[in-house]
Formats: structure tokens, C-alpha cells, sequence
């Protein structure tokens, strides 16, 4: 299933994007699409069967705003460096284990809000990255096996990051992480019976039109699972909780000088396929 | 005011500690001690009100567990080496501008709770911190005098740490510093007008009954006001939002060898001037 919420901002209902392509209504049948929703096999279950059946009544998607695809987020975990061909182009060294790094959840924002550029900024970047979101607590998971058991879904994420902020201030990767709208999410949530193979998954992202990012998750240095039994040793993954799993070669950080970060006016796109696409225009904070 | 939570997990109700040292419930009166309610001026004047003509109902305060003094904790920033003595003992230069790093909210517990050392940590280790608790939205606020009246209160926090998965695991410091229950808060919320000068408090530490850290915030090399201002700069504070503002010297990574680090059945006892104390017995994960 393509679970989203639409809506104005803090007052999104949750919807259903049906075989079709037509905008359905959950509104009547859960109250929203959270980590609750998603640790609730029946109510997962009645979803699934009211989009069968085809019940759900149609919403307009006519000049309807896409918030991110989860409300109520946890925490979001990200991955650093974790593309072959990414850690190649920034001059590291392939991490020997998972570098964990986090945004706050208030970074979220749904997949074509404008993103702002933050004041003194001049190192603003983009990153195209699978999102996986939690679905089932996941506590010291033993094997990889086991460990996708605990994935309600994926989504595509923007893991937007201030270069100068992360790497020359003195600190933990943190800091150029976490400025407002730096998180974009959606437009789907999509359920991961739906995604047999995370590690088969195409992703691209465009600067202005430009192509800058176009990568496959068959790169990654740590395939999803081994994200997930690994970050649950060192913290409890709650439903509703996130991980960008990371970004493919292609951003700013690895281009040749002068770097072509953002600035307020430029448009960032980005699809993963079967995800669907963002768009987002970059202002000044 | 000193506000506080009582209850079981998940189920905490309102409360206060009244100039008497009786506990007063505020069930009747506020839905929880979160971000909604410090961001309420009218609210928080009523709680007042209430207290001072002595009309809250009395709790019974026999057996009743203090959970964490905030509900719906949005994120946990916290300040790396801000204490001159604490940076001395672990060998760090002084740091040019605060360190940034995050836990998430869902590591916070009641001061009292049970510590859980994580499977195969064998560097556990305390830090009392002044837990700075956002009342006011703080979005590049330009001014240190400007930044405290974004402070609705402190609390004791204890920043739970493991170090070798905080320093020797390939990534920046979130890893050590998330594993769950990693961030006893309390007992209390002490409103920011009870605290005159926040760089005047006395903070101690004992392990087992040994007294480990005393420092004063006097030693902090970014007072609270500089934290604030400085953070909002990076990322937008929200009501509800806590900064950890660093520790003093003291800790077992601090200690001679073999370093004093945590282990099940250990009982970790802190307290500072005027806001409380905390003890928790650490058990495995």
C-alpha cells in the first residue's frame, strides 16, 4: 500500500493512493498514520481490506498539500557514508561499521514544502536517500533475517545537510543536520510487502533539472537489514521511528570547484523508484 | 514552581511540589507537563494561582514512582565538554565553539528508574547534567540576554554514556549516548524564575555512596545563555525541546585505571542545589 496524509501543516489526514492512482480517504478508519497504526496488525489489516474492496471514499488531490507520510516520528537515525561510490567522492575511508548520526523528528517536512537555506549558510546540500521506517520495536535483533521483520515501510528522504555546519564547527556531524525543513519525507509510505528488495532500488535526484545524483541501493556499504540489526544494539528502534539509510555519489560536498551548493531559487527533485518524487524550492530562512 | 510527574510509565499525571513539601495534584487543572503548557502563559499563571491560594488537591506521595518532569519531549540536545575541569580531565583541547550531540526523547526516564548498562558495554558511565527545559520557540535568537527568556525551567539530568560505543565505534558520539533509559530527568521541573542565577549551581555525583563529581556551573566554558543562543543558530528549539548543558569533571572515563565504570547492581545517586535528586540502580539490559 502508498499510505500519506495530506493536508495543511499539523493538520494532515491520513490517505491511501490506491492501485489506480486514485487519492482515498482513511480518515473514517484510522485516525493517522503513526507508529500506533503500524505496530497494529488488524488496523493495517482493515486498511488493506477497505482499499480492496475499493469502500474508501476519493479525496481531490486537486491543489492538495502532501505532508510527510508518518505523523508522531520518534526519532530519525541516519547513516553517514554509506555508498561505495559516496565515501569514493568525499575522499573517506569505507566505514568498518554503521556511522550513526541523528535528526531531530521537528526536521520533517512533507516532500514538496519548501526547504530553507539557513542564515550564514554557505554550504547548503542535498542527499537522496531510502528511508526506512520502524514498524515493530526492534531491541538487540539478532540477524538480518530477522531484522527487516521489524520494517513497516520505506519512504524517500532528503537528508538536506549544511556542510560547513557538519564538518568545520567544531563537532559531531549534528550540527548540519538538524536546521528547520532539513528532512523532507514522502510522498508514500510504502508498505514493504511492496518492496521485495531494498537493495534493488534506483534513486535519482536533479539540481534545477540537472541530474546530479543517480545511484542504486545495491551500492550501499550496509544493506538494510544490517542497518537495522545493527543501530538495535545500540539503542531501541520504536515504531514510527526512522532511518535515512544514506546517499549515493553526486552531492555538492563531492563536486568539483566551486562546489554547487544550494541557494534560495533553486529547485531539488528527487525519486526513488516505486517511492515516488519530491520536489522541493529552497528559500532563505 | 516545581513541577513534576507521578504515576506509572506511561501514564504519569500532573503534579507539584508545593513551599510546604506537599505534593499537589494538577490532574484538575493541566492535561500534562509538557511543551503546550510552558508555552502557555495564561496556563502556567493559573497553575500558579492555584498553587498560592492553596487549592490543589494533596497526593499522597507514599509509593508513588516520579516520572520524568516533561511529557512529549520533542529532542534532547546536548553540550559535549562544556565544563573547563571535565575537558582537562579527558585530555580534550578547550572547545572553540559548544559540541553538539543528540539523544532521543525516547531515552528519557524518571530520576529514580532503573539504568539498563547495554549487552556487551563494558564502559558505562555517569555524567550529572543541568537539563535546560525550552519554553519559547528559539529561532537565531541574536543575544545571550535575549536567549534565557526562552528558558522555562531546569532539571537535574543524568547523561548516561558508554564510551566505547560513544568514542571507539567509528562515528560521531550518538552512538554511546542513546542506549534506552540513558537519560534519568528530575524529580522535578524547576520554572527558570527559581533559579536567579544558573551559573551558581552546586552539582554532585555519587556511585555506590562514593562522591564522584562536584563541580558548580560556574565552570561551564558556554554558560546556559551562550548555549541557547548559540543553538538556535544551528536548529529551531521548540517548547518542550531540553538541552543537556555538559558535565563536570569526575567521570569514570576521567578516573585512573582500571576505570570505575558501571555495572549491574550499582547505585548512582545526584543532586543539584535546589533541583533535586536522583538515584538509580543500573541493572543488564
Amino acid at each position: 500500500m502508498k499510505l500519506l496524509r495530506v493536508g495543511t501543516v499539523g493538520a494532515e489526514r491520513p490517505a491511501l493512493l490506491d492501485e489506480s492512482g486514485v487519492l482515498r480517504d482513511l480518515s473514517g478508519l484510522v485516525n493517522d498514520i503513526d507508529g500506533e497504526l503500524l505496530a497494529d496488525g488488524s488496523a493495517l489489516a482493515r486498511v488493506r481490506e477497505a482499499a480492496e474492496t475499493g469502500t474508501l471514499p476519493a479525496l481531490d488531490a486537486e491543489g492538495l498539500r502532501i505532508g510527510p507520510p508518518l505523523g508522531r516520528i520518534g526519532k530519525v537515525v541516519c547513516i553517514g557514508l554509506n555508498y561505495h561510490d559516496h565515501a569514493r567522492e568525499t575522499g573517506a575511508a569505507i566505514p568498518a561499521e554503521p556511522i550513526i548520526f541523528f535528526k531531530a523528528a521537528d526536521t520533517v517536512v512533507g516532500p514538496d514544502d519548501t526547504v530553507l537555506v539557513p542564515r550564514k549558510s554557505e554550504k547548503t546540500d542535498w542527499e537522496v536517500e531510502l528511508a526506512v521506517v520502524i514498524g515493530r520495536t526492534a531491541r538487540y535483533v539478532d540477524t538480518a533475517e530477522e531484522a527487516l521483520a521489524h520494517v513497516a515501510g520505506y519512504a524517500v528522504a532528503n537528508d538536506v545537510s549544511e556542510r560547513e555546519f557538519q564538518i568545520e564547527r567544531g563537532g559531531t556531524w549534528d550540527k548540519g543536520k538538524n536546521c528547520e525543513t532539513f528532512n523532507p519525507l514522502g510522498p508514500w509510505l510504502v508498505t514493504a510487502d511492496e518492496v521485495p528488495d531494498p537493495q534493488a532500488l534506483s534513486l535519482k535526484l536533479w539540481v534545477n533539472g540537472e541530474l546530479k545524483q543517480d545511484g542504486t541501493t545495491a551500492e550501499q556499504i550496509f544493506p538494510v537489514a544490517e542497518v537495522v540489526r545493527y543501530v538495535s544494539q545500540f539503542m531501541t528502534l520504536y515504531p514510527g521511528d526512522v532511518i535515512n539509510t544514506g546517499t549515493p555519489a553526486g552531492v555538492a560536498m563531492g563536486a568539483a570547484e566551486p562546489k554547487p551548493y544550494l541557494r534560495s531559487g533553486d529547485v531539488v527533485e528527487l525519486e526513488i523508484a516505486g517511492l515516488g518524487r519530491q520536489r522541493q524550492e529552497f528559500a532563505d530562512a
